[in-house]
């Protein structure tokens, strides 16, 4: 089957991404904006657009009738959701099957499995991938706990499965310290949430987040593409992110990427996805959730490899086998990305939309820009503030940071606050440059 | 020796170009400007700038005294002449090295034995390097020659030594037409230029332009990066470039990088040069000239060696070995490049100066902007006509080319006239998608 004609059910710059890469396939395109997003640069860059709705998003973007209503009507064989919005929906997903039209991405199925929290890790686990050791459930007395303990082994968590702000956690360093604590953290539960129920898992620490990217087709084939290093978080949501992962030894790389293949064999997944791994010091990892999209940070991997992961998508919707083995796969260099925000860093990172002016992305040798930002934009307060993506790609990470440094020097948004400068003092710090950094660095050090 | 501060002895691109590439390096730099130069991008990103004086360039981008003398007061160690104005200047690169500031590029001693045809040639041919074949120097007689056409080979051509303007050119198929020819042509000579001097070359048809870049340090190491095709011309000028070349064999590759270095050798080179080829449809070629310089469509090797060239002229500068060996280099994919220019097609290409309105460089995977242009920029009548070099990288030509379409379609410049709606006429010509084309290419089609 030979796509089309695609409707790109999303905004901003994954949807230009999107419009790009069908536009160099010779795939027309159809965008979809809400009434804020008249003047958004996937209108703009779509062959055709049409208004979905007005906000909130669920009026629009998140508008199942209006959406498959337009790619209907202007006949698109093909929706390709993007991230966030409807990528992880699978009654999206159905529907468009329903409809005759290609989901770019995995089956309901796949999806569902790996939405529920519980059934993914149960899955995985049968898959032999590692995941986090724990009570798999709710502890039944002190007796269970401190049997649990000696195969969990400490320190360990104590969690209240009604829990929330940090209420009802207790960490045990030993037996004795278990014994107490779980009867600690029931009583605080029960007090805090009406719900005495706990659960153990291994307490983990200096963990960084590493993910590997893979890509499967409708034929069984499965083939992981190195990983990601997505540790740069702040309030849990990355800032930066690179590949590949200055700590992963070959064997441990090559370890979580059978890893992840296995875990897509497994829900026989089809489409790019990401398997979220928490790295230890000691080289362990520990599954903690499949996306089952394109993410946010997938450029990294496509300057490493040499893969474009939007096409591939597209190509194995069209049913075509993956377009490379796992041994043409090579890891070439290293690619930084920072997420450009409309924020002001001085300001607790409060949001900053408004209209921009000036406006002036850095160019030249090892720099890519993918954003929907323009001269006389407006960003709008109702969306995600990120405006931009800036992508560096360098031979080694010593130098990919001297790119990046020079690049932000050179990024001109006038007109609203952004994380430029945030990124540029990140750069600097020593914890950063070391680059054994865990997803606690920012909450440890002061930028 | 380590550089700290460079003066950039350019405008445009070019200079945005290197002080991005110092910036990267840690090295601080210094820009110059003419008076109409004022609100240039390299005047921006300079950590420091001076202005060296008004139109035209004898008096500013000429201006050995006024270059030296900044250069000297802001206690700059190098200077980087880019392509054009003094990039080829052997006495300005003498001028350097007598004020003990490093010219990064060659010694004045390979910039004068380049740049005098005659001496290049005949250097050329001592080293092996295959040139057109003909007369060296003037004819004598008719009988000599009919003696030098047999070494030669037919057709020949015959030119009037003071030609010009297409007068005192003749074409000798065979030893009979080349008998008549050489008197016709001899006596049109004296009638026209008073001058009856003749010379014989090969007369060549079908031939690319295909240029090869190497780079060589002060210790004796020469490597070639393989090869850029710039058939592509209008009026002798270069539109587009690519690498690598569509009909090149890997034989002929090799063979052509082995005699641009044994040419580079044969001048003690140092630093980044090309070897300007004519190659023919039997795969013989035949070197034109030397550029001993960067040259505008460095980026396209860049794009397929993974090589930034101008960190490593500097470093080469610096006095220390070539950072990789013949071995560690290898082509990978394919690139091209666009030069934009501020000309209207639609009016034989004449000039278009003036204000640019909105302005936005396209993005993504695979595309990089190598350009000095902003949004409200004045693009000056007094200066060269290109606003931005277009490059992009992909997997196969096939993909590259429908990229750089991408690209064209998203770049948007207004309030002047550009060349984006000439390269997109051109990239649809079967001509041009077969690859086979020649010098000759623009001459014969419309495009």
């Amino acid at each position: 089957m030979n796509i089309q004609k695609v409707l790109i059910a999303n905004r901003g710059e994954i949807a230009v991404r999107i419009i790009r890469a069908c536009r160099e396939l010779g795939i027309s395109t159809v965008a979809v904006y809400s009434e804020p997003d008249r003047d958004s640069l996937h209108v703009r860059l779509a062959d055709e657009a049409y208004c979905i709705g007005p906000m909130p998003s669920k009026d629009s973007y998140l508008n199942f009738t209006n959406i498959m209503s337009v790619a209907t009507l202007t006949e698109c064989d093909a929706v390709h959701p993007g991230y966030g919005f409807l990528a992880e929906n699978a009654d999206f997903a159905e529907i468009c099957e329903s409809c005759n039209i290609t989901f770019i991405g995995p089956s309901p199925e796949a999806i569902t499995r790996m939405g529920d929290k519980a059934v993914a890790k149960e899955t995985m686990k049968r898959a032999g991938v590692p995941i986090i050791p724990g009570s798999d459930g709710l502890v039944g007395d002190v007796e269970e706990a401190v049997m649990l303990g000696r195969d969990i082994g400490y320190p360990i968590i104590v969690k209240a499965t009604a829990g929330g702000g940090g209420k009802g956690i207790r960490i045990a360093e030993d037996e004795e310290s278990l014994v107490k604590q779980i009867t600690a953290a029931q009583q605080e539960a029960q007090k805090a949430f009406g719900n005495a129920g706990v659960y153990l898992e291994k307490f983990l620490t200096g963990m960084k987040h590493v993910e590997i990217q893979i890509i499967a087709d409708n034929h069984g084939n499965v083939v992981h593409l190195g990983e990601r290093d997505c540790s740069v978080q702040r309030r849990r949501q990355k800032l930066i992110e690179e590949a590949p992962c200055s700590v992963l030894t070959p064997e441990i790389r090559e370890a979580m990427g059978q890893a992840a293949v296995r875990a897509a064999q497994a829900v026989n997944y089809s489409g790019a996805g990401t398997l979220e791994f928490l790295l230890g010091p000691d080289g362990q990892f520990y599954f903690m959730e499949m996306n089952t999209r394109i993410q946010v940070e997938h450029p990294v991997t496509e300057m490493v490899t040499g893969v474009d992961l939007i096409k591939e998508m597209i190509s194995v919707a069209e049913g075509n086998p993956l377009s490379f083995t796992q041994e043409d796969i090579k890891i070439n260099g290293w690619s930084i990305e920072c997420r450009i925000n409309a924020e002001d860093p001085e300001r607790n990172f409060m949001p900053s939309p408004g209209k921009i002016g000036f406006y002036l992305p850095p160019g030249g040798l090892g720099v890519r820009v993918d954003s929907a930002a323009y001269p006389g934009y407006t960003i709008s307060p109702f969306y995600d503030s990120m405006i931009a993506k800036l992508i560096v790609w360098a031979p080694t990470r010593r130098e990919a940071i001297a790119k990046m440094k020079r690049a932000l020097s050179e990024f001109a948004v006038e007109g609203i606050h952004t994380t430029i400068s945030f990124h540029q003092k990140l750069l600097e710090h020593p914890v950063f440059l070391d680059g054994n950094f865990d997803i606690k660095f920012l909450e440890e050090y002061e930028i």
